[in-house]
């Protein structure tokens, strides 16, 4: 059976590495049997996590060298050589995987695939994009936290790789782009969204710009992909998780307190697992970098293995929809 | 039966308005029988919407004029006599109320509130304070949209002010000051946070400062005042209401959509009804606009009377606490 993809894995990156990287590895390997994933981790820690794992049924590459969460990007890349991120990136910067994925330090992930992939010829600013639930699917939001001050040229940016990351894993086009905003109205925000809003107007992409939207918006979806700075960004995901962690808390508390509210809940069950899975990250997990030569996927470092197959199975659909040649494209086209 | 305080309120401001405001305040004067409410509206607009209404019994002052949700803040400002919603604040400005409260246009009321009574001496920038549900109780949160680009010496000034507005309604003291940032360690945010932190750090308000929070440690109850500008924390509110909506909507839905489901809420009811209150923003309507020598209340604009009622809750209960009082001697005392 030949495989048709390769997908390089920090299996060492992350909260729960290399428990549940591994598991996720072994939950996605069952849903993709054409993918061929190439591990990357410490052979001792994870045979004494897994003593029943045989790696020799594995690709894996042993090192024991790992970037860890501490660490500072700057402090991390100068220390990054045969590191199980690093060697993870270059295979796919060396042709020999189509995508990595790491659940590790995001600002070392992100420095390092700058560093060793590149940005695509004409981007500034490769972003983080990740896919947010609304009332009708989803809309991709950008940027999550790799440029915290973001210039009004970098929404532009965003805002054509958006579209490209929309349009290449839905295959639907005529996709609508809006900037996060604190109003609807022309007047609302600061100056950086003004004159972003401004450019983009003016831009090739105008057509698909339909204003600001507020966070009430986006849950209702209204926009298919939303651009914002990347400290926003960061903050709006995080109280989306925080709140959602919270509201499981205490549906589940809700829902067990008695044996009356046990009950209930296995009458209600069918309807409230829907809630439930809207609460649940892990289906979202997997944020990508958009604008780099290469496909490179960040999983959340604490979640677990089915969150973490969920970041496998962004990369493969990633690569799948050939997304950085569709931007590429788009880039030449509309910047 | 002599009354205690006096609340000026702008009947005509907001989407619910005459008819939940008035709704609002005959709910609040119920649970408030010491409390006067002063109204301003338009007696035609009224009375076509509540026919029954005699408004003889109430303490009630005529005006054709209002501020509308369009009107940009400088306009509404020109054209801002005899509204009712400068009446109101014109009231306390006068001393023949100890707060005013609007579900009126935001800007409006923050710079009509601002030009009429004018910030506390020794603060530049007042700042919109409400209050967070956590897991523990609640937290302060400001600023809420008055100042988008917080410089550090305003992030210190919210600090103040969020601490005093705390110890003022809670009687707490050893509070707790956080800056909500997008990762808790020192090296983390731009620039402008890190300042602001060295110097909260090096102020006197110091030892209540427990540096920066991620949202999901606001939620765990982490911080007692969390400071953030005025951009990111409207952002950050709006993200947490909509995104409850939504939830409260699923779980309503999951709950009326089969007789089993509907039967399985009525087991489960009183544990749900717990977390249904938690997504209910009413019962946390109500900011403050702290910094002015004067009591200037903000409701939702969208809210119903229950909402309306729990804006002039909060009026009520931050002047019992003497909160302008507290907050000039915090200032004199810290800045």
């Amino acid at each position: 059976m030949s495989k048709n993809y390769v997908i390089a894995i920090d299996l060492m990156g992350g909260d729960t590495a290399p428990l549940q990287t591994i598991k996720g590895v072994q939950i996605a390997q069952s849903r993709h049997p054409y993918v061929q994933f190439k591990l990357f981790g410490n052979k001792d820690i994870i045979t004494r996590n897994l003593p029943d794992i045989d790696l020799s049924e594995y690709d894996f590459v042993h090192t024991d060298k790992v970037i860890r969460n501490e660490d500072k990007p700057s402090m991390a890349i100068r220390k990054s050589a045969n590191t199980s991120m690093r060697l993870a990136i270059e295979e796919v910067a060396a042709g020999r995987a189509h995508a990595a994925v790491s659940a590790g330090n995001t600002g070392a992930l992100m420095a390092l695939s700058l560093l060793i992939l590149r940005s695509i010829e004409g981007i500034k600013r490769p972003a983080i994009c990740t896919m947010v639930p609304t009332r009708k699917g989803f809309c991709a939001l950008l940027d999550m936290g790799a440029t915290l001050n973001s210039d009004p040229s970098n929404f532009l940016e965003m805002a054509v790789m958006g579209n490209a990351f929309y349009e290449s894993i839905t295959g639907k086009r005529n996709n609508r782009i809006a900037i996060l905003n604190i109003g609807m109205e022309d007047v609302k925000g600061h100056e950086t969204l003004r004159e972003a809003s401004d450019l983009i107007k003016n831009s090739k992409i105008n057509e698909n710009f339909i204003g600001y939207v507020e966070p009430d918006n986006i849950f209702h979806g209204a926009a298919d992909i939303v651009v914002t700075d990347g400290f926003t960004g960061n903050i709006f995901i995080k109280t989306c998780e925080a709140l959602g962690k919270w509201l499981k808390e205490m549906l589940v508390s809700s829902f067990t307190s008695s044996l009356l509210s046990k009950l209930g809940a296995l009458f209600a069950s069918r309807s409230l697992k829907a809630t439930m899975k809207i609460l649940d990250p892990r289906g979202y997990n997997g944020a990508m970098f958009v604008g780099l030569n290469g496909v490179s996927v960040k999983s959340h470092g604490s979640t677990d293995a089915m969150g973490f197959s969920r970041a496998l199975d962004v990369a493969i659909l990633l690569v799948q929809s050939d997304i950085n040649n569709k931007i590429q494209k788009k880039i030449t086209e509309l910047l």
